[in-house]
């Protein structure tokens, strides 16, 4: 029996064309996308894990997956194929072989998300893939305060999709969010967050809970309260999917939790 | 008689979708995109003047046109309702008045352009509509050196498409280049160059001859005596449109050129 190598491919893909990440019959994904290419370049079915499910039309630079192969393919020269054969939306920056017991989504420890927002009145072309379009005047002050508020642990029931199925889940809606900053540059915003783990558009309803803050339609006291409620139709509305992206996955330390 | 009135449109495109800026049956440009919509919204078949010709797949942040109307509708409405109809790969920037005599091309002073660069081993999916990937080392120090002997006056013959009309025109293939500048941050390299006019393709060819010299393919005695020869052969391949994009028209002063 040949030995079995564990391969960690670190990834980045526009996300515009895929339903996320997960694989879905009949519909583009990229881990169906990337499957197909492994299977074509090893002959092999393999189980292809990835570090969480992302959201149809959202962007990675820097998604973490792993497989256990029985080929003998050098990572350099199955990273090469790879690239050879996927669409230029996909692409394998990095392949390396990792001890056997390397788990991309159980051994994650914290992942980043970027928002990015766009304020002036037209949007550029150039950013139309990866920025959210808000042509109105936000106070950034206050959407700043309210960003330092998610740090630490809190009940995310509010900011999670009515649909998740965290909220039966033993692990509930409780997320430790390390760190979380909203930066400006002129008309650009940006919305960095490290958290242990994310529920399904948890990020995407952050950012438009932020937007109201901003907007002047939620005070920051009724923004503080949202964690107490646990109620999704208390926060703010789920920004587009084309603003986000996955920035970074780590399986080192976790960060020290800011203090909220 | 209405009051004629004539209009400047400050342009962003991307131009992967289109065949250039002008016109041509059965085609998809940007010229006749932006010229369709403009009827739709003033019902008047205009002539819509562009600051120059653009190559098939070449982008613009700041493309200038101008067209003379009989309508009302002020310039910011017009602009709004232009970008209601447009693709989101087309967006009209700025819309304003100008006096009768403006004319985008004629009047433009100097243009400048951007050519960027990729030269890391994978290409992220993000940087693929704006740059060409060149995943090979490249001598900078050289290129710069190169890239300054482009400032000034000079006959850039070996530098145009074959097919240029230039070559036979009484303005010839002299053209004079105000600023050309190398810069690289990681494996990002940009070109800038801002010249009195840019013959066909004349851009695109100028990045493939500092390719040539950066991946050691030519010499600088040899570069240098390409002006001279004025043979189209011996200068460097055309490097892709996806890297180039027009990022500014000037239409005041123009600079001073620097010494070569």
């Amino acid at each position: 029996m040949k030995p079995v190598r564990n391969i960690r491919l670190d990834l980045a893909f526009d996300g515009t064309a895929y339903h996320g990440w997960q694989m879905q019959k009949e519909l583009p994904t990229v881990q169906g996308t990337l499957r197909a290419a492994i299977r074509k370049v090893t002959g092999e079915q393999v189980d292809l894990i990835g570090s969480g499910r992302t959201d149809a039309g959202t962007h990675a630079r820097a998604y973490v997956a792993n497989f256990r192969t029985a080929g003998a393919i050098p990572p350099a020269g199955l990273a090469r194929a790879l690239n050879g054969i996927l669409p230029p939306d996909i692409r394998v920056m990095s392949a390396r072989e990792v001890p056997l017991g390397f788990h991309a989504r159980r051994d994650a420890r914290s992942k980043v998300y970027r928002y990015q927002v766009y304020l002036g009145p037209v949007l550029p072309p150039h950013l139309a893939r990866e920025w959210f379009h808000y042509p109105r005047p936000l106070n950034l002050e206050k959407m700043r305060r309210a960003a330092e508020l998610f740090q630490g642990t809190h009940d995310f029931a509010s900011f999670a999709a009515a649909d998740a199925a965290a909220k039966r889940s033993s692990r509930g809606t409780v997320r430790t969010i390390f760190r979380c900053r909203l930066a400006a540059k002129g008309r650009r915003v940006t919305f960095t967050v490290e958290g242990n783990g994310f529920l399904h558009h948890m990020v995407r309803n952050m950012m438009g809970t932020l937007i109201e803050v901003g907007c002047g339609r939620m005070g920051l006291r009724e923004f503080r309260a949202l964690f107490g409620k646990r109620d999704r139709r208390l926060a703010g509305f789920t920004a587009p999917a084309c603003g986000l992206a996955l920035v970074k996955v780590r399986y080192g330390r976790v960060p020290r939790p800011a203090k909220a």
